[in-house]
């Protein structure tokens, strides 16, 4: 379809707020006489607080409390009962009850569909180094500090299970007391008869691929304040992905109604997953009900939000693939232990998801996927851009390209021949692929590196610089449907001079989310992109129901509500304007900011003079507003591939990129410009993941070795190449506007693409990320190189 | 009808915010960097800038901007355009174009209907003493007044006309050039044929009457500050009791579009009208536009705020009645001067609106109403509760008693005689009395008073300290059907445990519509009142459409949009506990927090089940909200008498009341003891306008002589009895719940009461208020008393 204003580069609605410094952020905003909240963290990965003495940093001026996990009962009850303020006697209340799940995800009704509760705000037990053992609230960040140091603790010291292989051993000592084994949940799914698939197959193919903890580093630190209202109500500013979700989980760790919380996102310095878990907000709003209900903030430093937010799930796969001479996949058997850390959070979520996910690529006659998510002595590990599917999608396309090489098959090839077909209906999800150009992208980024001729140029290479391509290919989807709900919400209203008001409930964090549901706004009304003001801020009260931004769900789900409230009001205008008229409502259209006739474009009557009649006719006064909310049951399937040419320095184990193109499938593009952008940001985030980047722990001790910015090694502007973005844009059919999603797609694939052109390069097989030098070297002078 | 939580006096919802301190005015915001605004008033009533420097101001270190009427165009000019903000020639302006029109009115879509339009920003032209002549915009406060002293006016100083007859009088200079004399409009109303009634009647009775200028005197002085945000839209933050008002006048002013604009309104600290006028906020925004969009403050001190914003018009009336032997009034030919000050504001509608709401308590078979609406050089008067009703129910009904005591009638049955009739239709506004217990409420007072008994004991006093007894009537409306369009709004979103938060065009401005408006929504959605938020901030870019609060309207014309926006909420509930029981929507109810069997009450399913599913229900998830707009083309007509006993000191002139009664018809109570509040609230204010309270100029210069609260006599609690309210609640059919208006009537009838009690405990008619120890001493040494 032609659009107007849908497919243009259009300016972001927040950059001038942005490089201007007006967007204001959380931190940006203060309440009289704020308090400053500090945590007092663990210093091991497995102990239990023997006794603890608070009464030193009690006594220290400024100090306004100090709590344990000793406190939690009783202001957990006090808060139940709105005006019961007085002191409570707390022995009665199980501990069990206190326990509540973090994971940013959209409630269940079905009691078995929900995350697992295993989080205490302040715990006796200490489960990885940082955990939250007690806190203090002061009249400022130095006195909070002062004070964390007088108090005093006892612990425990249990042996540190920093490993899966650690955690599963037989007699190793439970981190959660409620489970048999370390383990949090297991269980994938099987399509086909797998035995028989592999009985059938020419060749059955092994490979066992590593991924490490990484951290998504996201630009603003976690970071809320929290008060009780004169409503007695709990308000919590904070910097989040999930909002409505925050509401949930603050009320649920409380144990009060969820109608009594009220929370406020401002603008967000980035996420990326780790703010769609809720990791500081109960514990700040405990840090207030303790002094009363006053203003208290707590913000965490990057060593803090490195190891005591989320990182991202280090996984170990099995891989066995039954293919035959034609290079035709009969059926494949992928084991993965993910390794969650100290707590449930997200959890067997990602294990489950990106095994979904990965089903959308290559649909085989058996598939049997068999995930297992160990508890460790290690810091938490949640939802992060792409949620799992890095993980898989690095092993599987490691390992086709493993096939191939051994079957001495093109692996465009290869892949070619197993990749899904639009109208291929998925056996469990029963997502229908609507769409589907991953054959284009792959001719698409083929052409753009000049692959076959390179690939020609670069056959026999020897000496210290060797040149290399790689590729690999991914599926994610639009979404969480139909595992969970995808409700959204947006209201629009429209001003006297025609100008609208967009509210959503999805979250602006910085992926351009806001400026694309203005696009689709001002496409619909007819209007130019000034005259639609975004509401950045959400606010649980007001805002309509969205469960935030996270699964690629803005464009595709959110968008789906913005075009259906934007239809709402176009129709009320025309209705409007019918009954100014006399022309049928039918005949007519908005375009330019007239009402026109929808044949012939011929002009009938200002936009502005419809808005100002349904504010002020004596009789047929009505504000022209919208408020709508949709549930998204259906799916579009994204596609991708990267395409990267490295030069391997042989001496030195340093990868250079030379060219990296990823080629999207992501249906129409709303905006190109953010579109690349997006791109960019997720193809230098994979950077770092194949090449860099990786949370380090002492192995007997569990305690973090580089978490801070200068020791985890975050890929810099001198370690990325110009990134290549492009774009195959056939319209889905379920989009709004032919849309699929784009946020987290670009991550996915570039660190098996990185790997299989180092393995053209070098004829070494990296099963394991980030290659960073000194591992690349360690596996060069271990496989003769050097 | 039986109500559950209309009818009680429950607790304010912002009881405890207001009083821990909580509850945030527009003075407790702040933005970084926020400048403070200044302004230079003139100190001539009459006068023309001739020449002005600023350069001693502007080179002041801390001055940022200092703007005179030069400036404005240019600013106007610059806004008008997005993204021009060079230096703009402005020699082609229109300066009739900067004018703009104050009155907080709804538009009109008819030019015809809308406010004179004779404001400027900064004017070369001084029409009273304070008019804005030049602004400056500072860092700080100190240097902001340091540098009013610096700049330099040379003035040619005109007559100043501080009366209506000295601006009448032929050959007064013109105060705006472009009327033929100082006449803002005339015209009133003519019934019947007057000339015939007068010629039938037994006895035609002149009377003349005065009022005099008072002010409102909240508590929190008009305060604002404004921005230009980074989408290069307006922001204003500021204390009204009409931001939508205030953003359609700013634009006006700057000739911008109005989407362009933005109004908060947060807590308020009283408006009595006075906030019905946009006072402050279009030279905040231009202060603001001065220094490039950067944050400006502006609060006007105690002293500006009396002379600088809006004051209770004057009136001078003359009234003629022809009336029977029986007491039955045939005609009635009143004249009014109405002194509107130096610019039109409400002009001319103040003495329109009390003639209208007159001719509701004694229809008579010809009236005749003349008022003229004067310019002087005064204060602005404008908008202040009751709106004109004041000014002429203290004329009419001094002069009924006056016609009394002529004829020799009981007071009581001459008004009882003329009494309006349910059922009977106003000849002009086509309002019909659907319910009016004015004679209840008579009866009421009456005996409350002891009136008979009492009347009986003071009959024959002599002596100095003499008592008496008086009492007036009054007709009021409920908002400003058919003058204005009444449109209002409301919107409720339920939350996942079945508590709501209520969003309000409608403004609480300590008048208890908050509360209220909770209350209509606890009623009909069966949930107690701290089930019930109330969003007490009005954002006209998501706030549901309303005109504000004024004219007695909240109960009535806004409780219409929330009981219609509540009854929208609990019919979704209601069809989705039948999604989910299959009983049949219509046989349910809600009733404590329960869905209900409509007849037996029998339970069925929790409020809270149904919200929860309407969230989560993975098919038919839909949550429930309501945003709905009203247009009221209704009115309903209150009524009310006032009663009161004095006991006047002859020898000094002071008036002590030692008992008041109010006794209301505002159809059903919705919360008693608010009522109650109002009640107490507005006889006060009746009191000091009756006995002490005049804003009083030097007649030669128009100098103001005591524009503060040391000087200026407002009552205090000394002068202040013990107030009784009481009601007759007889339930409107037209009202939500039964409601009719409350805020402004209280302040109608005491002052004419408290004059007819000293009438009838002296024997002197004052025909003028106020009664102050000094007027009233002279009046007794002239009638001969003392």
């Amino acid at each position: 379809m032609a659009y107007t204003v849908v497919g243009k580069s259009v300016t972001r609605v927040d950059a001038v707020a942005k490089v201007t410094g007006k967007a204001k952020y959380t931190d940006d905003f203060s309440e009289r006489d704020m308090l400053v909240g500090k945590i007092l963290h663990s210093p091991y990965a497995h102990a239990i607080v023997k006794s603890i003495d608070v009464s030193k940093a009690k006594a220290l001026p400024g100090v306004e409390a100090v709590l344990t996990y000793k406190d939690l009962p009783e202001i957990r009850y006090a808060t139940a009962m709105p005006g019961v303020i007085e002191a409570i006697a707390t022995d009665e209340v199980d501990v069990a009850e206190l326990k509540y799940g973090t994971a940013g995800h959209p409630f269940s009704l079905d009691e078995s569909h929900r995350d697992k509760e295993d989080r205490y705000i302040l715990t006796q037990k200490a489960r990885f180094v940082g955990d939250n053992i007690a806190a203090v609230v002061a009249t400022d960040a130095l006195i909070a500090s002062k004070a964390l140091k007088l108090i005093e603790v006892e612990y425990e010291v249990l042996e540190a299970l920093t490993s899966t292989d650690a955690a599963l051993k037989e007699g190793a000592p439970l981190i959660h007391d409620d489970c048999e084994r370390n383990i949090l949940a297991s269980g994938g799914y099987a399509i086909g008869n797998l035995e028989e698939a592999l009985k059938e197959s020419d060749h059955v193919i092994e490979g066992e691929y590593e991924t490490s903890i990484v951290q998504h580093c996201h630009m603003e630190n976690q970071v809320s304040h929290a008060y009780v209202d004169s409503d007695r109500r709990i308000v919590i500013m904070t910097s989040t992905q999930i909002p409505h979700i925050v509401r949930r989980i603050v009320a649920q760790s409380l144990g009060i109604s969820w109608g009594r919380v009220r929370v406020i996102k401002p603008y967000v310095g980035g996420g990326f997953g780790n703010k769609q878990d809720v990791c500081i907000e109960p514990l700040n709003v405990a840090m207030s009900l303790a002094v009363g209900g006053r203003p208290v903030k707590l913000e965490l430093s990057r060593e803090e939000a490195m190891i005591d937010t989320r990182t991202r799930h280090a996984f170990k796969f099995k891989i066995k693939t039954g293919i035959n001479n034609d290079g035709k996949i009969n059926g494949i058997h992928i084991t993965a232990v993910s390794n969650t850390g100290a707590y449930a959070s997200h959890g067997h979520s990602i294990a489950s998801s990106g095994g979904g996910k990965f089903r959308y690529l290559y649909p085989t006659k058996a598939l049997k996927y068999d995930p297992i998510t160990v508890y460790t002595n290690l810091p938490v590990a949640g939802a992060m851009r792409g949620y799992g599917t890095p993980q898989i999608f690095f092993a599987f396309e490691s390992h086709i390209e493993d096939i191939a090489k051994k079957l001495k098959m093109d692996p465009i090839e290869i892949r070619k021949k197993n990749l899904v077909e639009v109208g291929h209906v998925d056996l469990l999800s029963k997502n229908k692929i609507m769409s589907c150009s991953i054959r284009e992208c792959i001719d698409k980024g083929r052409e753009l590196i000049k692959w076959d001729a390179k690939k020609a140029l670069y056959k026999e290479q020897t000496g210290d610089k060797r040149r290399g391509l790689g590729m690999a290919c991914f599926s994610y989807a639009s979404g969480t449907y139909p595992v969970a709900l995808e409700l959204a919400g947006a209201r629009i209203v429209m001003n006297q001079d025609g100008s609208v008001q967009l509210q959503l409930g999805a979250t602006e964090i910085g992926q351009g989310s806001d400026t694309v549901f203005a696009q689709m706004v001002a496409e619909v009304l007819g209007i130019p992109m000034y005259m639609v003001h975004v509401i950045s801020t959400q606010d649980t009260d007001i805002t309509p129901f969205d469960t935030g931004s996270y699964a690629s769900r803005q464009t595709y789900v959110s968008g789906m509500a913005v075009e259906k409230a934007a239809l709402e009001v176009k129709e009320k205008v025309l209705a409007f304007a019918n009954r100014m008229t006399d022309i049928p409502a039918h005949l007519l259209d908005i375009k330019d900011q007239f009402v026109v006739f929808k044949d012939s474009g011929e002009q009938v009557i200002a936009l502005e003079v419809v808005a100002m009649q349904s504010y002020y006719d004596r009789v047929n006064a009505q504000p022209i507003t919208s408020d709508v909310s949709n549930n998204a049951r259906i799916n579009a399937i994204p596609y991708g591939v990267t395409f990267a040419e490295v030069e391997v320095d042989i001496k030195t184990g340093k990868i250079k990129i030379l060219e990296i193109f990823n080629v999207h499938d992501s249906g129409k593009i709303v905006n190109p410009l953010l579109a690349e952008g997006q791109v960019h940001g997720g193809v230098s985030m994979a950077i770092g993941y194949a090449l860099s980047e990786q949370l380090l722990f002492d192995e007997k001790t569990g305690k973090p070795l580089n978490n801070n910015l200068l020791d985890y090694k975050l890929p810099t502007i001198m370690d990325t190449p110009v990134i290549g973005a492009a774009f195959v844009e056939k319209e889905d059919p379920t989009g709004p506007f032919g849309v699929k999603s784009l946020g987290e797609p670009p991550i996915v694939s570039p660190a098996p693409a990185i790997r299989n052109a180092v393995f053209d390069a070098t004829d070494v097989a990296f099963n394991r990320i980030p290659m960073n030098p000194q591992r690349v070297f360690e596996k060069f002078k271990e496989t003769g190189l050097i």
